[in-house]
């Protein structure tokens, strides 16, 4: 076996999930996880979890969903799975991104809203969620197999707890600070409150709140934006390719958009609910071992000189105990390159500018 | 989709697991199963089933048990998964009959101990075991690719109910009688008593108390043998090809045994304990769709012309109310060949001669 994959399951399973002896884990596989799921198997029996192996394959799930006549139900049994688990750690890559691509959208609703009582348990465990590179993510990414194994790598096997102290310096200033100000190019200059939110250090640990590897940004829910944003890195949206969005924001909303493609996919979003106009969160990526946009949020959002903005749900971790922070059934990020002509201010004062930050070698305040 | 997969999973889920509105199934999958899984779940949807696929792999199971320090535990979610079941669809189906030969015998036999509250809750669901045919199978059965897909489809899609009225002859016969005898050339002369116990008619659907699919035998559980029988049909236990049994018994116990080969194995399955024996099952193959023999049980016992006994522990649906037959940790089938120069009479009248029953064109009495 490739040392890497087993390096990827000693991540996450330590790192990461945390796993004790004893634990109950809820292994999900997906179809092109396989040799992923035998390290983690591995490293499982080693620290005496209890596992039980589900097969995620969008093709039996879209086989399923085709044939079904869409008034679901769930399972007790699966309900009682996750209710009794400990952890699930969801080991993505398929072989084909495609594979529910004729699934009827109702079809697919009807099933989540059905699956709500079951997929709320899952979220109530340590959940951890990482893919293993498979050929049909790296045709996603346009790279070569052997290329895009060693990008997920870089971006998975990380000295985590050093990243974590970087990333904590962020926490620490949008946690005391009032106002961001992010200013790019001529096109994007807006402000937004975060007066009374709390940050995520997303250090990609179920010990930091954070449920994802790679992991490796700083996020929290800002609210009351005004002002002009671009988002230049291209992404995918209900299937469309969106790119070159421009938002405009007033009063706290989106009050006018524009897109180079994929407009439509977009006005849908902003159609859903109210609170899909609003901000629900602000994102600054710090993992620099993320160095190319891939289309695939997992690692885009996390990469190194980017900031992020999502409208729709706010995470419930941000926002002060009690209080409901933006609320709606979506949550779209869009991402902005800050490598080039930006700078990001809290309360007035530069905290990095073309993506250094103010603690780093080579910052011009 | 090769339309001979379909109608497999339609066997399975309407024949043999009788699967309604609002079942909660666990569908199992073996890793070369997928292509079964994926008709199966079409099933499923169709007949609208809420469902949890396991991944059942060999390599992932190796690589966990390898890596535990054998003090096992089983895990509350695994139980409360199967305890919340309502069928269990087992497909089977690997990539490498051997995947799992370097994992201790200790190690298994441990984990094995430890997840026995787990077994017993899974063999308390409706559940039904099948095989998806798999290059590893069809290696294992000496054959083709192609030639090994037609020999499970011709043994999985029958017509069970015509199959299941046959086979309500020999149930009917054995319920009533008191003694069979076997005899075959110069080498076979056993009789047993069948008295009070109750024959299955295996007719590969829960329905009928039948767990494999395929199926295709009537069985019973004998006891107090005496007298000699021989095994022709080659088989493996515990990883050891044993060939040309010879098992002398008296008092109801097994007294002499020679192999050809494979003598070894055989004299450490009768040092298990005492019930290793005795006899647990008396079985007569009435599946004609089987047509050679495969060094698969699930085939080679169900195939016509054969009549197989088991040493070891007798199955409780062939035992009167109360009373416990013979116990054993083991269960091991060994096949003779009936298609030439034998007979089986049950209280002196022969029911079944060089293969053809009494009730079959041909029968000479």
């Amino acid at each position: 076996m490739d040392p890497r994959i087993r390096d990827h399951a000693e991540v996450l399973v330590d790192w990461s999930a945390r796993i004790e002896s004893g634990d109950d884990v809820v292994v999900s596989v997906a179809e092109g996880a396989h040799e992923l799921a035998v390290a983690v198997a591995e490293k499982l029996g080693e620290r005496g979890a209890n596992v039980v192996t589900t097969y995620a394959s969008d093709e039996v799930l879209r086989a399923y969903l085709r044939a079904h006549d869409a008034e679901f139900d769930f399972g007790a049994h699966e309900l009682a799975l996750y209710e009794n688990a400990d952890s699930v750690l969801f080991l993505g890559g398929g072989r084909n991104t495609f594979a529910t691509a004729d699934v009827p959208g109702e079809t697919r609703q009807a099933s989540d809203r059905a699956s709500q009582p079951v997929r709320e348990a899952r979220m109530d465990t340590d959940w951890v969620s990482t893919v293993h590179p498979t050929r049909s993510l790296a045709q996603q990414a346009g790279m070569a197999y052997e290329e895009y194994q060693q990008f997920v790598y870089d971006a998975v096997c990380r000295d985590w707890e050093e990243l974590a102290d970087q990333m904590a310096n962020m926490k620490e200033i949008l946690d005391e600070g009032s106002e961001v100000r992010l200013v790019k190019g001529d096109n994007t200059d807006i402000r937004m409150s975060i007066e009374g939110r709390t940050a995520v250090n997303s250090a990609a640990s179920v010990a930091y709140d954070s449920h994802n590897l790679p992991s490796g940004e700083v996020f929290t829910a800002p609210y009351d934006p005004e002002g002009e944003v671009f988002f230049d890195v291209p992404m995918t949206i209900s299937g469309s390719r969106v790119r070159n969005v421009h938002l405009t924001f007033a009063d706290g909303e989106v009050t006018d958009f524009t897109a180079e493609s994929g407009e439509d996919a977009l006005a849908e979003i902003f159609d859903t609910d109210d609170g899909a106009r609003r901000l629900g969160e602000l994102g600054i990526g710090m993992n620099r071992g993320i160095d190319r946009f891939t289309d695939n949020i997992l690692f885009d959002e996390k990469m190194g000189d980017t900031i992020h903005l999502a409208v729709g749900r706010a995470y419930g971790s941000c926002l002060p105990e009690g209080e409901s922070g933006n609320d709606s059934a979506v949550h779209v990020d869009m991402i902005t390159d800050v490598s080039e002509e930006s700078r990001m201010d809290v309360d007035g004062e530069v905290v990095q500018r073309n993506g250094v930050f103010r603690w780093e070698d080579g910052f011009e305040g």
